[in-house]
């Protein structure tokens, strides 16, 4: 990946992936800037998703909602084109997933609407300003992610299990850790819980559904923050005829600063 | 108005209204408990509303959104029904007032979703219990509300300007109501404006556009919030050929406590 782009901003990451100059992940690019999840869906599943959304607020904060046919984010990137601004993205067709293409232009339908989603990269920047470690970060890995048996609140057509992404902390970081999250309920807000995994209905906290196992050292609890994963699993739980998202790791990066997420 | 529904819960009330025998306004029932505005619309008007809320979540903090045709607020009123638990409403056709009846069962239809909003009672509650005065309340007339110049973000056919309460304060009453208030995002949150009414598009503080005047004594500043009259702007302006919505000042109340509002 080209080094300067981790000081550029949303808007240059966004440039250098429309002119297919950048086709890898996103972490540690644009630094600053939010990065969010992208589900684009057929119109006729919009509400029930954005309805979905509304009623799981914690795993789901919804950053923006274009307009059926707009390919553009104008309210969190003006001048966006979210048919070509991402590195990559998956196409699914009634829940299988079919292609993993640079761009979707081809795919373009004017009944799609997209859904800008917050995602974790913002409270880990605001962790790692205030001395918490973030342990995935440390071992250069993915984040470790889990099924819990925590339902969301089902709406319409869609439903499915919380699913939750976890750091190891000790108890005075977990403490720091809740006050510094609660500041961005944009961005997965504080812990979901914290200690016992079996409690939420986590079998083995060494072997995650989804991502890397990380280390748990002496005097540390796992500390568990709802996970930007649960919209799209509900999303393939429900399997619609058509559905694209961006690639995991390869997210969409708004024109919008992670402090534009703090309060309310 | 049956003076123990004050002391009552939310389901008490709505019982009263259900049975008939509460057809009157809200304010100062079921104390402690949530109140919010209603907007009732066809299924193929639901999704831009939705949007438009989530696109202007001051004035319109939703609350709870019901499946196409269910009657039930099943997040913050289970087992209510909403064609008969609020004591009076209004029936809008094509942006016309058509009637004011105190149920609504011969106008439902099955693609009918409902809004449940948040509304200002829950934060003035929490202004009064901090000893910040509340001048309407003080005055025993309607909160004084102002259409502004601010233009909300518009979503499909709905748009319109952003409307406000105003409430007149001390500097230091207002950084105090600020705090608050800020703890309240679902109720409005933080006020939008303070000071100069004209900045904002008001021509005269004293003539409001809804509700009643009150008093700004000396040292007081106007100080303005996000209202829940905005959502119902945006509908009339919309014409859309069915509505309904709560006659203004006779609320759903709900389970939920002031305090669920709090927080995240």
């Amino acid at each position: 990946m080209p080094s300067d782009l981790t000081q550029a901003t949303g808007k240059r990451v966004r440039l250098a992936c429309r002119e297919g100059m950048h086709t890898g992940p996103t972490p540690g690019l644009a630094l600053g800037y939010v990065q969010a999840n992208l589900v684009i869906l057929p119109k006729d599943w919009a509400f029930e998703f954005l309805l979905f959304c509304q009623r799981n607020p914690k795993p789901c904060p919804v950053l923006d909602v274009t307009e059926p046919g707009d390919p553009e984010a104008e309210l969190v990137a003006p001048g966006s084109d979210l048919r070509t601004d991402l590195p990559a993205y998956r196409v699914w067709k009634h829940g299988e997933l079919m292609e993993e293409p640079t761009e979707i232009t081809k795919y373009w339908r004017d009944d799609l609407v997209s859904f800008a989603i917050g995602c974790s990269f913002t409270f880990e920047n605001a962790l790692l300003a205030a001395s918490v470690p973030v342990r995935h970060i440390e071992q250069s890995v993915n984040v470790p992610m889990y099924r819990t048996n925590i339902a969301c609140k089902s709406a319409g057509r869609f439903s499915g299990p919380l699913v939750v992404s976890m750091r190891p902390l000790t108890p005075s970081q977990a403490v720091k850790a809740t006050q510094i999250c609660s500041r961005f309920p944009r961005a997965h807000g504080a812990p979901v819980h914290f200690g016992d995994a079996a409690a939420i209905g986590i079998q083995n906290v060494h072997k995650p559904d989804f991502g890397d196992a990380v280390e748990i050292r002496a005097g540390e609890l796992p500390v568990f923050w709802a996970c930007g994963v649960t919209p799209q699993a509900a999303v393939m739980q429900a399997k619609p005829p058509f559905a694209i998202t961006h690639k995991p790791g390869h997210m969409l990066i708004t024109d919008l600063k992670d402090t534009d997420l703090e309060g309310e």
